[in-house]
């Protein structure tokens, strides 16, 4: 039994508001547990320089925290004038995953911007990034698809994300808060599929280091939480929208 | 009778959400109409180092926009690795509105900060931000009032800011929500304590210029909304607060 | 009486050096008291990207200081990498007031920069630049109409700008010089026209508010002191140039 | 077989030049095929701020690439006046990985900086990186070592890096080169010890997904390569400083 | 005869105004023709971090140039966020060529900072900079001496620099302005002392060379250059500081 | 006898490896006793905007050194954020000096990048870039002659450059070492040309200064350390690419 009283194999509760700023193109507030990330996705009608005349699609991600997401107040990184090294790993990390289970040539040649700002940080804000940004970019791209009719949808699975870690008592456990993340040794983030493959596997040892047995438990952990996640995002999305997706 | 309904001397809705964020000493989630702003006070137990050994204590603010704040996408300032000249000019105008009102002798060796986040904007978000930002601050203090025993409570006056403006058809209005802000041809924000002074005027020509009666006319629009926005505070607080800011 | 022998209502001794670099289309030393600003505008034949092709014109302004200009040596912006939040308050401010005054289409598509460089400062660099800006712009759209033949001049009405404020005995001055400035409870900067409109206001209370009365004497004194700011430039110009400002 | 000949399990040639560079502690070119990276090891006798007095080391790793390293010229991080994000994420990653095969407290209150200059780029730059970083320390800590009489060997284990992917082809391979990286549809960087325990584990799918057998068959490649890579390091490091690190 | 009417080894009109801004310890605006320089001496009673506790004096310049300085608007550094390669060369060039006339040791643990800002620019800037640099610098420390009482006057010589270059039709010439500076295939800065000893020489072929007799030609124009320049910096000092420099 | 053993007119060995580095154009390693620096000679099919449409061609260098290239650590510039003045005027100068022996009209409208990396250093590494540079240029520009045929080769002389200076015991010496440079009173640069012309000379006192004899001695010695490198160049290069510069 885990100190705030789940299981090990539990996640946190999960709410999903949607359309929750009225200017984007699609719009969530996710929370897992005390975690709540606005999820913001915004249609460019361009891409980047490197992409022009292709025809492709781009999908770009940006994240950030207000200073008092956390219990310490932190300096903003525009007044510091650079954007630290966790943020940009942890944006790269957002966009690659996406467009892993988006068909670009179908988009055609314009971005998704996803905007991931953490209001409240309990630990997992960059899974709760992935997984919500998810439901805004297909919001927005179910809106595009309803002016433009694709041939196909351009968006061909779901996608979500949690985390895994072992504790110091070497328990392995399923969706870290802040006070088990700081106090693991092992830490994995895993991004998975609706239909059941890996997108993104990243385990790292805080000055530890795991073992086969321990990858394999982690790894089970993982598939149980994001099929939980992806149930949560086809119930929000609704039906007509996961046929979509699922190409039914 | 202006376009969304309202006339020229009425404000828009205000709602005020306390405690909006769990980790902030002070924190409110401000909406007036559309614009939706957090507001977060953190307590620092240090001064600027311009003001140490001083024993006073000092109030300090940021200010900022998410990208999909507004109807189309703004470049992140941490990306561009700049503050704005905008952004600047805003946060200074926040902190110096509030240390109108605290005595920061009192205070003692600490600082306020106040973070503004834009979370979504339809004009007005520097008054909604130092309209909230002074309820979040006084959550804050008084906290710290409970816990320190200041001799007086540091917060002598309540604070609250609006805009006013010239329209195109030469008519003045109270609170500019953003299509009348882009027609205006003069802009006027006003902030004034609850005793009916005024803290900071700034009034703007927009390649435009304004007389000695339409200077009066604004003015008076602007104290009335005033007035209604710190009546609004007043609630909010609740009684005993607001007994302690006005010394009774 | 104040220290400097000056009473409430009398500006400092302003001196205005025309042409005095011999590059720029116009240029100024404007001294008040021991304020000097060295003011140069530059035509620029185009405009910002986001002008392109609309046929207007524009107006900028960038101000700075010398190091030494102040009493203690200042860090140099260009050394720190980032101009300060309070330059780019000044030279937003100082662009916003011209532009009040110029027919921006008759200008047509060039920019106008205005550089305001405070040699040496005692209070009011930013009223004086604005007032020493406004006949440097002139001076170059002069030699710009002789060239050009514009239907009707650019230059539509005067502008100058003074400070007044309330000292510590609660007296309201014209004018304040450093030291004044310092001391003040209250600053006020007015920018008006010739024909004695205003174009900007900013009223601050530095810890301290002020009331209705107190606003309607900052306002009396600042106006006397435009006039005569406005009649020095009459004198500088010179007949034929304030004919072509007046429209007469 | 592989366009440069190697079978799909096969590293490229390794060659470590021990005390490449005069001045460092700890100095190692080391070429994985066409790759090459100079591992330079520097011990500073403090630790950053927020480790300052706990009595514990730091390992900390900086990475670049010489603008001639690629094929075509890369502009220099120092004249873009920022790290990219690719950097950061790299420097990150080399530092992670380096802390957890050394106990921090023996080691005392001293930082390990590690610089990984690629002076060539032919794929693997990190990895290579990883696996001659690890020489180059623990030359700088065997000199520290016989200077300063540790109660253990503050390295507790043997570290190396490679990758593997699954080209287009859907053939899983060991240690791609450049042209291989480019054409993967999966990549993932394996890092190991001497003793067979994961210490960081990312794969990534490059617009494109990975299943559980493909896991378990990338790992088995990753886990081959590691153990010939750390044979490679026994035999530079020899017999005595091998016993240390064994424990022996 | 030069296209302005000097013969070649004609210096241009020198002309130094001392005192010219209130505020620093010591202040000069030198000209020489239409090249016009502040150059303002502050006092500083610290040294840089790297040269405390040494007991040693410090010297350190910075340059600068008006944006309008020059026939076309340059972009202020400050804009820019940095300080060109140029700026830094001459700010580096300008305090080291000061040093080696002054005795660091007399001088005790403070700072001189020149400032030279550039309001006019017709070639020659940093040769100006450098001559009236001195003066600014000599007049702070004089000020200084009155009041410490230092062993020695820390001034040991005087110290000037002017420019020579080899023009397009190989003739060589004496204090270049910015007409014959563009033109020129060699361009020599010289800077010595009152006793006529080097302090520093920099010639530089511009897509061009220069011989042996044309390097002999170069200094002798130079030379006399030189003592013309100190002979003037001798009459606006007076005879008392002159003295004092030359230990008499 | 100097302290490793050089008389004082005797260059340091100096070794050159030839396509050093597989990617570039042209690529050097060299090495002058412990100095040893990367040279790297990149082909760019563009030049900058300022020099675009003129059918001229630009050579543009740029300088850095590894961290540890030195004794003690040096902080990365792309960490720092910005370049260093000190690199900027090193990267300006071996620019300038290599476009002193090119015809750039005969080179057309490209770029030539020397991108100098110092990877030890022991005192003069200026001048090694310089002349490692002008061998790597000269192999890209072969290169580039083979397949355009210019009708003539576009480098018309051979170009290197040593060091002088005098030490504290007065004597002068020839290509100063790390130790020696840091004991010079004086320091002197020269470049000059394979036909015995100077392309730029900088000798500095450092809080030193020096005489007319001392100045003919350092020449003296740099000129023949020159012959000596440049005869090196012709063997290193061979006979039929010397042939080519000489115009044979």
């Amino acid at each position: 039994m885990r100190f705030d009283g789940r299981n090990k194999e539990e996640l946190r509760e999960i709410n999903i508001e949607k359309n929750y700023i009225i200017h984007p193109e699609g719009s969530v507030l996710i929370s897992a547990g005390n975690t709540k990330v606005i999820c913001n996705a915004s249609i460019e009608e361009k891409v980047p320089p490197f992409m022009r005349g292709e025809g492709k699609g781009w999908i770009s991600a940006e994240y950030a925290m207000l200073p008092r997401a956390t219990g310490t107040r932190n300096i903003r990184e525009s007044s510091k004038g650079k954007v630290s090294g966790r943020t940009m790993e942890i944006q790269r990390l957002i966009g690659r995953a996406l467009r892993a289970v988006v068909d670009l040539n179908v988009l055609g040649e314009r971005t998704i911007w996803l905007d991931c700002d953490v209001i409240q940080a309990d630990g997992g804000t960059r899974t709760a990034s992935i997984t919500g940004a998810f439901i805004a970019m297909t919001l927005a791209v179910y809106e595009l698809h309803k002016e433009k009719s694709f041939d196909s949808f351009p968006i061909q699975d779901f996608l979500a994300a949690t985390s895994v870690g072992i504790l110091e008592d070497e328990a392995a456990v399923l969706d870290l808060n802040y006070v088990e993340d700081s106090a693991a040794n092992v830490d994995m983030n895993i991004i998975m599929t609706g239909s059941g493959r890996f997108v993104e596997l990243q385990g790292t040892g805080e000055e530890a280091t795991f073992s086969d047995e321990e990858l394999t438990e982690l790894l089970q952990l993982g598939k149980k939480g994001i099929q939980e996640l992806i149930q949560k995002q086809e119930e929000e999305l609704g039906a007509s929208i996961t046929a979509l997706i699922k190409g039914e």
